[in-house]
């Protein structure tokens, strides 16, 4: 059974404030939930579930102490769920770990001003897709572990480590670098070599990448316009660039 | 000022079978709204807006009889307006004329069962980008004229048609044409020689391609994965599979 102080509780981890301060973060949904149980770089603090979901063979929770695991009826997991359509399961995370950053020797994406939580949750599932493990966001960028995002990002929020600071003093540690940003005037993304290491840089989707960071941009990239639409999601340019850049 | 019989007809056009009905469908905000304006291939029915947008120079709605254009105050706009954030004007146009469909000469898409709305409308934003100006959809593909997919379309809803239909009959009206489909089980797209003319499917993001349009495949293609996400948003494989196929 729910009792009101956890209602407050996970609600009140909607506030990126409180996520913070508390070092946790919610997930929802059974295919979701099963990928982070499994990744074994974050804890589950609390399972909140419904005894259809429970019933079914969970090892990765059978370590918890039973306090740890609250059994749900369906009306209360929609008063405490983000989602539009509650899925059998919530689970409230410790922050996933990961090793220490290295820009240096490896691709790497860096996101300028992706303010929608569900654009920024499909990039990190198409990084993870092309293997990137490193994202460095603009402080602007929305929080990842915002419910939106984790939900976007279909588990790969496991798998690739996410940091926020100062872009343009980021990418000016590391001189030598190649250094790609997607914009509207630049070479053909078709006719670059995979790079093997560097940065991609991605910016708002209708504003671009902000100046003092285009500044900072080494090459510039575009996909070539065939037709007449004015743009492309910031989501479907960082999946066109990675599959001409990586691998 | 707007009347009662006016917030009833624009809700019904909420719904498919009305806006099937009448023939027209809705969109807003000032950017969609002024792509559709200059299209040619629609005409605006009837202009609903804020003093503030008709202030602008509108030369397009400049032949529109007075009886056809409401000016609306913010809160009137919010009764109609589908969007969570209103934006200045919302237009009721008449559905837009395409020349006939041609698929044995050019490069179309085939969509089976994209039944998310937002997904259809960057999907056919993605197509206008890459030139391509026919799309063929399932009949359980969510409708173009959907809010939703409109909103989504970014303006690209009046460049690019769009038919609902049997796919695989279409498929098999083209004996000798490419069909491409994207799979988890094909050959790379990195290695493919962009075709000039064809068709290329995709599928449902979770259930994929079904299995009678499967068997009409004559090309799999694949996005090679190199990292971990177990697959990839519908939009963005479109994107990464037409960045290698077309040009």
């Amino acid at each position: 059974m729910l009792v009101k102080s956890q209602v407050k509780y996970i609600q009140s981890l909607g506030h990126k404030k409180f996520r913070d301060q508390e070092g946790v973060f919610v997930a929802e949904g059974p295919k979701g939930v099963q990928e982070l149980l499994k990744a074994g770089n974050m804890r589950p603090v609390h399972v909140y579930a419904l005894a259809e979901w429970l019933g079914e063979e969970q090892p990765a929770i059978r370590s918890l102490p039973p306090s740890s695991i609250t059994t749900l009826r369906q009306e209360e997991l929609e008063r405490i769920s983000s989602l539009t359509t509650p899925n059998q399961v919530l689970v409230v995370f410790t922050k996933p770990e990961f090793p220490t950053f290295d820009f240096g020797n490896s691709l790497s994406l860096l996101l300028d001003g992706i303010q929608d939580p569900g654009n920024l949750g499909t990039i990190l599932r198409i990084a993870d897709w092309f293997g990137i493990r490193q994202v460095a966001c603009s402080t602007d960028c929305a929080d990842v572990f915002n419910a939106k995002t984790v939900q976007s990002t279909m588990g790969s929020i496991c798998r690739v480590g996410v940091m926020y600071g100062d872009l343009p003093a980021l990418v000016a540690r590391y001189p030598g670098l190649p250094v790609f940003g997607a914009t509207l005037e630049g070479r053909s993304v078709y006719e670059m070599e995979r790079p093997g290491k560097g940065m991609i840089v991605i910016g708002n989707e209708s504003k671009g990448i902000r100046p003092e960071l285009l500044a900072a941009i080494r090459v510039p990239v575009t996909i070539p316009r065939i037709g007449s639409a004015e743009s492309l999601n910031a989501a479907v340019a960082t999946g066109i660039i990675l599959s001409h850049l990586v691998g």
